[in-house]
């Protein structure tokens, strides 16, 4: 019997081989735990144990311990479906979006529909390029000449199916010991506003993300009541938003560029999915 | 000012190369969906939307659904962090696996403590090297002749550092009308034993796989009461294992060897992750 | 100052002389535990303790265990609220059943809107009346007659406003090894049809309630596809529905009037609240 | 055949006669609603329809609309189980306290051994009876002697097994559209401290409450750090404690006696459960 082993050809060798050679990963996502800072509007995250070990041990002296979780899909670091927004009435693919959604899931536009990731991404270091050691101010919008101007100081520039991250140095507030100062209801937060979504948006990416809670700029005590880069990006243009995401350490070693791999879950019918991005360089 | 950009380097730049050359994503992971098969031992996965479009609608004729989802995190296609197993009162570790634990998560060998896995995957197509078209029969155990011989016959052989997937072909009942099928508690579920969990373990990978909910084999009507090829490799080796795999694709296209990726979501303290994970091979 | 003590007036201490005298309280609910029988349709009841005695220790020697419940509102002994069933798109008070919703909660037939409920209760214990020591067959439809006989017999007629309690005897299956046994999808279930909720709610009552899942009669193989009954009750009548209920004490002691107690939880528009009824007799 | 109705003698009968003569119903429970104040030591309060009227109808024109929680069991308005509160690894049994749990749940002292509770209540209105219109101060302790003040200017002394309900006027602020401003993390919480808590044990009674989120004084700045009060009544005395509870109504309208019904949910080795608590006084 022969069987053609069809894909074990030189590309797939040549992937392998570069990665073999050496890659290291960086983790773009935080760490799910109780208690970390999320959007009020949201089911927060919550953990526990069911069983332990200690609880029950079997004849053969083995245990096994499990988990229990509950928590919307929009904590922690996620990626949104296309589904999570509409405007007027309308979802990106022109369906009614009251209708797309009867039955308690979305068929159509769900967070299982959302492709695994592979490709090429690129970090836009805002502060960087702004010359602003500790990061944007809060409530700052991001412009296309900001994220333009990061690309160029980087030798980055943007091209059609890119994943590009938008970083502000507002991640740095992840881990403060107040929760409320990362989701900035009093202060704001910054971020591209319309016009940085459309640009993005005109550079043909597949998906954004940035290092705060709703990727966009939140004017102080507006909370979440307007978002224009919402609307373009996941209504307007079809561009997948990512969020909460981990990019201090690439900023810090200077990581621009990288195959960027994201795989959210595939929940079926959901409005986002929880996620761990990545990004990938060859070890120098 | 000048910057260095380290790792925009040549080797970053291959592996993008060999990406974007053209790669095809094989999606490695189930739907998450109520009422799918899962094991009656954990919390069932279960998704609602509090919010639907149509709810309310802001001011700017803007409108976000949203989502709570509630399960454990062996359900569905998950990864087992090695604090998910203990044999005589100790983890992989060597520690005491009932202090562990104590205070309601596992901080040293958690879900969290799981690096995002980017490596070279085999996939082990047993039904294949056996000649079963219809998969390996219920109960059955693969031995460590089953899955040399499938690598063998592949011209894949497995390498230290891999990720080594075992299809038995039953992952073609997860879609059963009958979701007791895919548990299999009375039929029992063909999968490796101890003796191929230590074959495995002896050729150095680094996690191993399956398209069954236990990854081992279950004998009829013994539940999950024995799991020696969970002790064998959980907390005598330190391999990973991902269950509820779906191969079928990889088996149909014959994808022996592919670039798996698999990004864990870092719970804190949990004993496993749902995942979605993926092989990624160059486009032929 | 004077302060006019305006209700502990006789009327209240002749209701605590009552109580104090001695009663005897039946528990009419059942045991929430993980793996109980419940419907299929509805997302099961699970518990954990995210924290437990032994985690952690205050400096003065105290520590506190708590828990996380995730679960359907109709799971275990349930109430049902009127916002739970429509027909031909309407609710009890005409209202559009789909707008009624909007917004992810019913605000005017949720369950917060169910009012404590302390009233004469009357078992009507059908397989005594019938003289079925080991309860009525499955799928058998208790008919009016079958109600009416057991009020004469037992003595205790209807009165408007009462609470009704129809054993079927079907409850003793609720602990049966076989999980499914009690939700009977295959065998069919006892209870009430169409002829009888409309022969209980022409009596008056204010409620009823039965010792299976449904309420109602299941016939065998229907799962819970046509329910009239609830038709009848919830959404023609104003009557609400209590299920799962444990009724075999109350028919074993032979005690067929009481006084009903059941307080639901106030959950701000839900369709229903897991309860734990009561009758309260006086103890002889 | 004969039958003997051995409960439906005088005494239930004068029961059910004294609540037909007319009673007024206190709903002393708090609405679940998301968002509701609620201590951050226990998952919160969250409330879906997975299904909603107009999702689907059935052929026969019906629907069914349903629901998914998930909660601690120290959110809203809830009774401590004993096994909620341990000292020095001791549990109110003497049993110890880690080893109570073991297995996931404490089925000794669990909220499925709360008898349902049908007793004589108190209110003690300690603001009325301190001339404080406003409430008691943040943070202040209410001493034995405010009790016995409050029970003696309302004529109502405690007797043993009663339930008696510590009235400081804090209530008020669950519903302020500052949500922290109930929790009084920062300003203190008022409430019996160590002596208040020893003279209601002292005078017998079978259960605790109070119109704050914790029963006992919090200092400002304190947190829920030191619970002496939660010590005295759940690990020494065995005096439930319900908390969270809404008493403004009685107090508006003098009701300081009554007959006092509260149905915790029977769940399974949990630490406590939520209850809507009942007082029930005659109707003048």
């Amino acid at each position: 019997m022969t069987t053609t082993n069809i894909t074990s050809d030189a590309g797939t060798a040549a992937l392998l081989a570069a990665v073999e050679a050496g890659v290291r990963v960086y983790d773009l996502g935080r760490r799910l735990t109780i208690g970390m800072p999320q959007s009020p509007n949201h089911p927060p995250f919550w953990h526990a144990l069911p069983r332990r070990h200690g609880d029950a041990v079997r004849p053969d002296g083995g245990s096994a311990a499990n988990d229990i979780i509950t928590m919307g899909t929009h904590v922690g670091t996620h990626i949104d479906a296309f589904s999570h927004v509409s405007q007027d009435g309308r979802l990106l693919d022109g369906s009614d979006a009251a209708d797309a959604g009867r039955g308690g899931r979305y068929p159509d536009l769900g967070a299982h529909t959302i492709a695994p990731i592979v490709r090429r991404g690129v970090l836009l270091d805002v502060p960087a390029a702004l010359g602003l050691p500790d990061g944007c101010e809060p409530g700052y919008e991001i412009t296309p000449a900001d994220l333009s101007s990061a690309a160029d100081r980087q030798g980055t520039p943007l091209r059609p199916g890119d994943v590009a991250l938008v970083r502000s140095g507002w991640g740095r507030l992840f881990d403060h010991e107040d929760r409320t100062r990362y989701i900035g209801h009093t202060t704001g937060v910054p971020g591209v506003g319309e016009a940085g979504a459309t640009w993005l948006a005109d550079q043909g990416v597949h998906a954004v993300g940035a290092d705060t809670i709703a990727f966009e700029c939140l004017p102080p005590g507006a909370g979440h009541s307007v978002l224009p880069a919402h609307r373009v990006l996941l209504v307007e243009r079809g561009v997948y938003i990512i969020e909460t995401m981990a990019l201090e350490e690439l900023a810090a070693d200077n990581v621009h560029e990288f195959l960027f791999v994201l795989s959210p879950l595939a929940i079926f019918g959901a409005t986002g999915s929880p996620v761990r991005p990545l990004a990938v360089v060859a070890r120098v």
